[in-house]
């Protein structure tokens, strides 16, 4: 027995807000008192007990402190922040309510239990007083919860031009997007999908949406573009055509390419797998389905990925064993930075805190390069019952800061060598003259043959896995 | 990255009804015309184009009829509709909206969009008027979606009480109640649990709760009464005395029994278990680990169990096999009618239409002699993307169907008799002297080891399982 | 197609025979008595007590008959023999032991415990006894199963050879085999993979390996050959050059394709996804995976896919999706019949009765218009604990059985029409105008932008997915 | 504890040594040369290579040295070693040849090829070394593993009786049994179960041989006696008398208790869950169903559990879901130290390197007091591509080490005191006047409803647990 999607907005809303509105207009409740101003605007700051979060080492037993991430610190001939690039994810941090199986649980003070623009706006200053005090210069966010849905899309279109043009100014010379994207998925409108839906009125809604968040995103600087495809896929393939979708599908991403070309847009595209929630089948799968999907259809030039770890594990894949798979096709791109509990079927979206997942996720990105125009994005969330408005702060330090010591436990990994040099020595004999023309692909079947005649029974080594994780264990 | 919790509430309400709030009275929407009165309430049917459904054979093209099903046809010495005990589920039927991952897709004519004792009214009509056209006797229900929160716990009981006596007024003499129960699991008072809570003011606040929802199931005439713990688990064991808990739990349980004694309700008591989703871990995890809890706290003869088929599968079991467990333990009580996927890792509720499935199910049914006075609920709701009023009916007659051919299909394969043989003829080495002594705990360990000398090797025959997996699917 | 049990089994039934061993000859035991000749032949019949399987129909209570098979019987304009195109697999039928998890339980009659050439000859002879009693025309082998491994590469060749001869002369006129493959998995000098080993001794063998196993598929008829990476994948990263292996293995499987051209073998060469197991990740993942390596290297012209129902749900997908998947990509070329648990992560290889799923099933197959040169091969086993002779045909039977009972719903479906129409329907805002313009790639955004805007709110339908399901449970 | 890969490999050898078979005597191979002496027995050292390992600290790079394991340093008011009782498991580390699908990899080079008694009695004299070397002062076997079966059970008898007392000697004053254990699951008589077959005979067998088995765990000094029951359960309903079966186990059980008093073992009898494999499903599948077992069949009092960490992710729950599990039925009495693949369905049995889930299990082992009389037993095994003679001691020792960190991360953790402290304030609201009433079973229903209305909504705080994550990861 399960209620979890009893109208749960309508109904809830009233549980909490019923009060609020029955008596109010849509900006400003009646009940925050004296932080709310005349005008609906908030006065001081949001996060009035929090510092500017600073590094105090290890040792430090103070929670709103960094103890690994220094973001000046020079690691691996990089500074932390220009390895990780860290951004906040604005949806979760302040759209976020909970899980979705009940009603939402976080009030914060700031908000009126309403959805108008005044709302928006002064969620948006908020935003920015989080970035400040947590000390990055990146954030990420979806058009529809920065700002409302309108009544028309023209309507939608104007409230998010306001919305944007105050972000922009709140902004100022550091701080721009990681990127943006659409939101294609929540709106009952995008239920059989956005670009795959079986509604060609949806099809073009949807290209207008993404027209629109393009232009947005590169307005304020925007270095990057993402789709997640949240409703591209199917609930059962009884009544789907899956070839027809998927060739919309491509259909769509090749009107986003021209589009950005026109726009001059020089960000990159990113698409963002998932194998399945909401729908049973996405079609993004995971790296190597959207990898096969991009080849397939001509668009692998234009596109690289947005890897999460969370939906790296749903896949029946380690988080690591996906970036290793977007590298392997040139295409890592982007991190969302979450983890999820290996016992649980769906997305938790937690904040990742597993110091040997995170020494993992970082071996990809040093051998990345970095990850750059990318980043890291927290698609994380607090839990539904984590209800102080500290515990943001706590989430993001305990994620970032779980990150930089697996960056720190990187660079020990490879001072000491020993890891990398178990793997040199295991493909060893390929580093010979038969070698080089099994690679060159000049050692046909028959010499191979006379070869492995010749050569009688191969001595095969020990693949050492047990002093491979030993090792790597002595580096955290 | 994903935002199924962004205030789904909230905003998605504003999106879809906000000409409604903004410019009417509660109850009554301005756009709906003609079929609502004056006085606000709905005139003529709810579902004007559905006839009283009726058996119409195998052969029927047309999906507003019962296929399988045929009420009063006799099968097995009993009425398919005395084995079966169908019941519709108030809060899947009338109050889901979709799943748990975007906004609510579904705007029922009769609905204006909003959470009124009006509203909560003119739909509980509708749920008979559902009833009554499919032609089952019973229906299920929670405290808090049949009628509207108040703002205290007597205005909850208050509103409640007028719902009530509404659907007492509805039912008639024919229909009554499966079960009700309370819903202690989407209210953020309840996002630790109710009856382990952290919280004491929750616990108390819980109790006070299932009181009265007990006391409003006896009056309706409801045969049962239901426990399901959505939030009574953890999300981690690092914050969580699961000891204290489990005890609160228990103390919880023989509060209700003292309770049910005091007012005279004969009905059982029903706990059903599911594995996780809300919390990581619940406690009721399932028939096993809730006969464990039963049993160590002395509460095994007050309790059965009420098993969900979804439930089953996500706690790594067949329902066949959570339905025969629950009968080893003497405990099966009822049956939560729906279906998982089996390649999806949360609960999607879907109604059963699994042939092989179904038979399964019904044939541990016919094993327990039937479920009275238990049953069958519809715990399984519409996709999301199903949002046509007709497509309520097509669903249940589809699981009533389906699990009628189920019932069919164990009388064939009972008359047949071939696996029924099949298994007996493979213990019957236990038929036997030494057989005998064994089983009544007679022979010791010496006295078996003389035996396995005397003997020799065993002769083990072959299990026969693709000849009973032939039998089986020959009676489908 | 999995061995893990095949070589294990025969050489540790030296366990429980070891008085055969060390008392006789070879190849001839001691106590089968008159059936083996003093030449070491085996007289008479192989399976005595089993007659010819004929269809009798459905109401057949003769678990020796078809009741749904009838090869010569046409459906949907073909014979029910050329849809199908059933094979037996001769690893699992005459070298399958039980299960991995502990000894050998199968010894037929005719086994004398060794796994000499003399006895593979005799095992070949009971393998056409079996195929011709059962009606098949078709099989499919591994080089290793069928022969015994020599000292030498040369010794296993020659091996090979004079089995393959005897192979040849039984096969007759009517009976080849629907593939061949190389076994490259069981051996430990492959335990890091075949062509993916880190070492080049072991890639060199393994392509002779293939070379010759592709010789004597060619010779013997075969229509198709089979490449399954039983242990190509990783079970560590922490020790893996995951870009080097793959570039390996796609110079392998080019060495392949020139072989083939080189020896005049028109059979198609077939990859066979599968997730994992024995490795912890394996390059063929899925249909998806295995078309984006085929795509990146430029080798998806070149093969076709093999799909193993138990291997596509072990990779969180339905069978029916990957059926579907590589039909989308054009890739279908055979089937792997065999289903798994759905509460189990291995891979249990069990003969498929479930009606539904060998609907969906054959529907892909129809829509494929069949799958000539592929076919179907019975990937599944007896479970350990089935012991009895006749075992091996009653679950072949009702593997057929259930697969022609899904090919005669796939008609009834096809024939009522109105699943397909419920389809047609769901997408017929798309054959239109517009729709037709996104489909050939000439609806810009903006253009696309401009009619949202003209269009207004999308009306969006149901997706009626229970009336789906209720259409296809109807066809059963 | 799993053997799956024990007798096949060895016996399996065959295939590959078999010229060695073929022309030498049963125990000593021809090409072993000169450490064979005329007698078949090994001279010098098995590990020749290999020093008694030694505490270095977390700054040696010497893979053969504990960094974090110090036998005799006190932790938390014990030594380590009297917190970890560490035992080498004799089936793994001697029998232990890989993976279960595929051919064994290892050759140990004291390993004649052969299951004969002098060889069981050579590894013996390996496994001493082994410990010694190691430094601990425990191990633990099953009865088939360390002697050979005979063809009668006699004759098994006698064979083990030899054995055993040769490992009396070995054993000297300081090393004993943690357990011992009988074999019930790899032969072909138990494919139905051991004391669930459907065979009487088998039955008889198996008690037979549990019988012996206690006795000589009691003649070599063990402190428990373990119950695994590899093949008590089901592949099907279909064929199963599962409440048949059930009571059938547990007269069994009745007998061992029996018959430990008759004999004067005063060692704990442990059962190991396990959820499935072999099986489908195992009537132990976890801690709680076991214990629900026990409770229904009124032997509660008689057992404790043995916890294994692969099998509690296999039946979805985390190990130290289990341990804390066992812990509130008062039932945790060992720990099988070993640790699966979380994106794998199969039991891995791999050593555990991952330091928060040590952590985790160390923190419910000082809860617990410490687990004495039992301990940790390593149910883990090299990887099968891991061949070299050092790994074995590279696993030991990385396990081993691994543990270590975590009591010492638990240290830390508790003379901290925040996170105790957190959890302590989030149930403080019970530690109240109201709350000893309701925990002491005295404030019914009328009475909390009464408080309920009198407190009004609840106020609920938040969970904090970002911040307890926090504080976990700080003391890694």
């Amino acid at each position: 027995m399960k209620i979890k999607d009893i109208i749960l907005g309508l109904v809830c809303l009233n549980v909490i807000t019923l009060a609020v509105i029955a008596s109010s207009p849509l900006t400003c409740p009646a009940d925050l008192g004296k932080e709310c101003a005349s005008d609906g605007e908030w006065k001081g700051e949001f996060f009035p007990g929090i510092p500017e979060i600073k590094h105090e080492g290890p040792f430090s037993k103070n929670p709103l402190s960094f103890k690994w991430y220094n973001a000046e610190e020079e690691i691996l001939g990089k500074k932390m922040k220009d390895w990780m690039r860290f951004s906040v994810a604005f949806w979760h941090t302040f759209r976020g309510t909970g899980d979705p199986f009940g009603a939402p649980t976080k009030v914060w003070p700031w908000e009126d239990g309403t959805n108008s623009l005044a709302m928006a706006k002064r969620r948006m200053r908020a935003n920015f007083e989080f970035i400040r005090k947590l000390g990055v210069d990146l954030w990420c966010f979806h058009d529809r919860d920065i700002a409302p849905d309108g009544k028309t899309l023209e309507e939608s279109n104007a409230n998010l031009d306001e919305v944007v043009a105050l972000a922009k100014e709140l902004q100022g010379n550091k701080i721009h997007p990681l990127w943006g994207t659409a939101q294609l998925f929540m709106h009952p409108r995008y239920m059989h999908g956005a670009a795959t839906s079986s509604d060609v009125g949806v099809y073009a809604y949807a290209a207008a949406q993404v027209k629109k968040a393009m232009e947005v995103t590169h307005y304020l600087g925007g270095e990057n573009y993402v789709f997640w495809g949240g409703r591209e896929g199917y609930q059962t393939l009884l009544n789907t055509d899956m070839k027809r979708e998927l060739n919309h599908l491509a259909r769509f991403l090749e009107g986003a390419v021209a589009w950005k070309k026109k726009i001059g847009f020089k960000g990159t595209l990113l698409i963002e797998p998932k194998p399945q929630e909401p729908t049973k089948h996405q079609y993004d799968w995971d790296a190597a389905t959207t990898a096969a999907f991009l080849l397939k259809y001509g668009l692998s030039g234009e596109f690289k990925l947005n890897i999460e770890c969370n939906h790296a594990t749903l896949s029946g894949h380690s988080c690591h064993h996906e970036l290793e798979t977007a590298r392997n096709f040139g295409m890592l791109g982007n991190i969302d930075a979450n983890t999820g509990d290996p016992q649980i079927g769906w997305d938790t979206d937690q904040f990742l805190t597993d110091i040997g997942e995170a020494t993992l996720v970082m071996l990809s990105v040093v051998r990345n390069g970095g990850l750059a125009p990318g980043g890291f994005n927290f698609d994380a969330k607090l839990r539904r019952e984590s209800t102080d408005v500290e515990d943001l702060f706590i989430a993001h330090i305990s994620g970032m800061d779980t990150l930089a010591r697996g960056l720190r436990n990187v660079a020990k990994l490879l001072e000491d060598g020993s890891l990398t040099e178990l793997v040199r020595k295991r493909y060893e004999s390929f580093d010979t003259e038969i070698g080089a023309q099994i690679e060159a692909g000049k050692a046909d079947f028959e010499a191979l043959e006379k070869k492995a005649m010749e050569w009688g029974e191969p001595k095969v080594g020990s693949a050492k896995q047990e002093l491979a994780e030993m090792l790597f264990q002595s580096a955290l």
